[in-house]
């Protein structure tokens, strides 16, 4: 097969920048533009090596103009919603990292990005690329809508757990919990916000600091939702009470989700939900405990590490970590490129290295 | 009155260094010792121009035998263990910033720290010295326990919404919660772990990275329960699922309180819960929200910083942040000092600055 | 005497937020007038305890208004160059902590500062405050510039090794140093320059990044080659190769300083000049070698900590440390108005408290 | 050719692992033993997808023992000395990346290192192994000594300069320079020290600090020097004031270094230097100027960048920037290795990535 043709689009923020490097490294994708109206005319560094070969940034409306087989979007919700349907419209694909098209209901998307969705054919044709989680969507994906950071770590974290049905992936006993509700305090490095020139993420504002923020207002909050409930054959009304927090690190989200065990279920059934859940999959690391995951674990690799402890009084805590630039972005649209094109899905991000030290 | 003489037990680690910066500019008491066995002989800095005029550290034994109206222990559990009854049995009374004497039950004293209690009726007597909840012992007490730096945080987050008695300080309806269980996520800086000379904690391995560690066993969950349960008239069987977190900076805690209202409660109850608790209250900053409570706001200070946001199902979220060197340790003690000897509450700490920026 | 009445106008900038802190923590001025467009209507923190009374922030041009005995200006150069001969022409008295007043030759400051000078005689008239150095001109002066942040830490370390002559407060012998040239390397955390709403400031690029910027070419550099020369009775070509570093930190200057020996001079040499130079000098540290000076020996306080190493072919290497907001702006800035109105010279910055740990 | 078979002992250290790393991402060596007593028994990550396939960390004496073409010491330099003619006896080969056999001069040797070195024939055999200044003895060495991480930022930042032969590599005029002393403030992240379980390296202690230390007594002053000469044709007398300091980041060295143009040179005489020097190579990225280089661009990778600024009196500030564990250590010992076997140099690390952002 020929390698597929990749065209970056918001190639100079923290997702777009991780993208290029990714793809750059790549060997079975040719990198063909990327676009950055900031960097326009600038080399791109690594290109010269790579398969695609040497190039420099492009303005935007370039990189959406080229002649690519998939178009990887690293631009503002509003930006892709506006771009997605002229470049499908071309025929072509794509990869798209905002949240754009995430969620499958219109209303739900007002509410939570702030702009009417005027594409809701396409809300409704779009597949969540999760892979974890359903892989069989993207061979045929016209559009792929990669999820968000926090929404990736918490859904890893707790679809096993909201999962009863008795699918080919997911295997968990029927009533596990006894309540729909979970709630989670998650924490994420600056990156997550994307390049910032504000006064509030400046160093000396974020430095030595903490705080929550968008506290059960958060737009990832229904994307986990409606993740959790797909996940599930049969819950309908799955709840998560969500509160995302600022770390003064670079990159990283540690999620902390609490749920309950329902009459009967043990801490060994919890075992083997993730067990069977995340049999095989490469990026899912499973820990000892929920005292055994380290956001250094895996800064800088597309893994997901997950580890859990159960109380006395069936009280769960699942922590989940994932570096948010990459699985929980740049990573995970390389696995659902892959996807895409026939390729194997770890092409191009299997071997990243930890940051640590 | 006479100037209270105070002897500092433990004055190397890092709770007993504040403890020593903040009785040397403590207008109203003199600190007569300073016990650091690892420090002995080095001068006291800024003790020149303090009230006691200048001295140097000495041995632990030493400090323990001074002419001193009053001990402060800043030492290991164990340690506080051993000597407390000592110094009582001398006619000296005593605070202590360990968790030696916090928990009224001796079976709930072991499985927490780990070691029997040989003093069980130190236990019943021991005043728990946590001003805001309860100031009323303190000036008649041989032995006060100061809270721990979480349990500090995360009572005076709570207490408020537990108590549903119409006491002097806290006035609550009746009802205002359908559980009593509440999820706790709390982000520690590493001082609160002391000082350590390990891999674990060198810098090396704690900076950029982030964990929950102790999970569902950390040792403060009793402290939390049994102070709620005080604060309560009727609640006999509050559960907190607590989690700590390691943060990669040197102060402050963050503590993320996760509650449910129940029939027929609203925001507006939980705001004059809070309103009517802590009225009048100088160390308590009750915010606009949950998102509007960072640490910078009170690492240097002796304040708790207090916000809540309540969501459309009725879930309650309370975020409130301390220095856990300050509110959650020296600083504190020394409010209850000053309970102790009749001085204002806030002598010797009203005035700190925050170190931000 | 009474209380001298300050305005302070910059209220909001983080030299101006560390001014107001002090101000407010000092016994014998009375905070009249902070001055912040931004904060306008907000109330000042602290305020309500302070000598002053509480008061809220005023717009700038009502601080500039107010019926003060000295303003003290924390606003960029270009801001106090204007407002300076406004507020003298009034009678008042001025603590500039600007670069505007501080280079007495004009030429020079268009150079540093970028734009032409159109107070010449009062760049003559205006008494530089480094009041280790000269703490003579204060007392009568109508105009006290304040040293820069670098400059303070940098003529501190060198000043000594300089001076020649036979003055009251420093005596070196003469011929010390055969050379008139200097080397300096100084890092600055990232207040030093100031608030910040650029990507370039943002967290995310400087966490765990450093770099060296204004490479010979920092507008401090000429104000410290003149101090240098004042401080010597006979040296008229001092100059300094000055090489700026940022930190990913948010305060602290640590400078390092080479010098060479000249003939016949010893280790003992400098060990008198720096003994003899800060003999009683409150603020001055001496620390047992250049290893023994660290950033939190004085971030918080109003100290300059300074220690020296000599090696065996005379070269010398001095590092001093400071807070870059307290002894290198705000702290010094008390000390110049203490000195000019007769009061004790540590009033108010004697007992500021380091931020370690 | 077959691939080299690699043993590493000393792999649980900092720079061990990242050797760990890099050999298992290397297309053309195989990795077949990793010694640490501390991990023995635990499975090498990453392992199983490398050309050595999977294998456990063994204890020291066995990954000594292994069979193995070449054999990689990142053990400390007592060692590494008594372990280097082991191996060498045995036939294999070395590449030690500790200072035990860095230095020619055994006397100089002690002074640095503070043990007697018993093997000097094997000081006067080994090969220093900095490819950018000398390539050409590794191919037929027993021993490669792999440069100190201070060294090798600083050589690269100075070789140019002192240069004055029409070598094969370096040609830059006679007579640049007017002196052969240069003043060298570098900076290194706490990794620069190894793993430690100090109090001294504890992050409570070492955030948000910075401290010189070792000044004008560095181990690696000696090296450098020694380097600078064997650089030069003809320069015998090169001295350099060394200052290292400490800086609160994990990795990443920056080295200011300061120098003095001799009579007639200009500016473009040492951008001619510099141009010439490094042609072609493929780790040396020349900057725009001193300002223009900064850790982010190099840590994660096995880059050196350099920049220079010229002042009107003709001093020099050369910046370069390396990242420690990489050209430092790791990343620099791969190319010996490479050069040892005749592989392509940039085998295994030209394609890290940068940690930025």
């Amino acid at each position: 097969m020929q390698q597929p043709r990749v065209s970056v689009i918001g190639a100079s923020g923290y997702s777009g920048m991780e993208l290029v490097r990714l793809l750059l490294g790549h060997y079975a994708v040719r990198l063909v533009a990327a676009g950055s109206d900031k960097w326009a005319g600038r080399a791109v560094e690594g290109s010269e090596d790579s398969v695609g070969g040497a190039i420099a940034y492009v303005p935007h409306t370039e990189a959406a103009a080229a002649d690519a087989d998939v178009f990887m979007l690293a631009t503002p919700a509003e930006v892709s919603h506006e771009l997605v349907p002229q470049l499908l419209a071309r025929g072509a694909r794509v990869v798209d990292l905002s949240g754009a098209y995430r969620l499958k209901n219109a209303a739900t998307h007002v509410a939570a990005y702030g702009f009417e969705h005027k594409h809701a054919s396409l809300l409704a044709e779009a597949v969540y690329g999760l892979p974890e989680l359903d892989r069989t969507g993207q061979a045929k994906a016209r559009l792929v809508a990669n999820p968000g950071c926090y929404a990736t770590a918490i859904q890893l974290a707790l679809a096993p757990l909201v999962s009863a049905h008795a699918g080919p992936r997911i295997e968990v006993a029927r009533g596990l919990f006894d309540w729909q509700r979970f709630v989670v305090d998650a924490m994420s490095g600056v990156t997550g916000a994307g390049r910032k020139a504000t006064e509030d993420f400046s160093f000396a504002e974020v430095a030595n600091d903490m705080r929550a923020y968008r506290v059960l207002r958060h737009q990832h909050t229904p994307e986990i939702e409606q993740g959790l409930m797909a996940a599930s054959a049969t819950l309908r009304d799955v709840r998560v009470t969500f509160v995302p927090h600022l770390l003064p690190i670079k990159r990283g989200i540690l999620a902390t989700c609490h749920a309950q065990l329902g009459d009967g279920a043990t801490a060994d059934d919890v075992a083997r939900a993730f067990a069977s859940a995340y049999k095989g999959e490469r990026f899912i690391e499973l820990a000892k405990s929920a005292d055994d995951v380290a956001l250094k674990d895996v800064v800088g690799t597309n893994k997901c590490r997950i580890g859990w402890s159960v109380g006395a009084q069936g009280e769960v805590v699942v922590v989940s970590a994932i570096d948010n630039l990459v699985k929980g972005a740049a990573g995970q649209a390389v696995q659902n490129v892959n996807l895409m094109f026939g390729l194997p899905e770890q092409a191009g991000v299997a071997r990243l290295r930890s940051f640590h030290p």
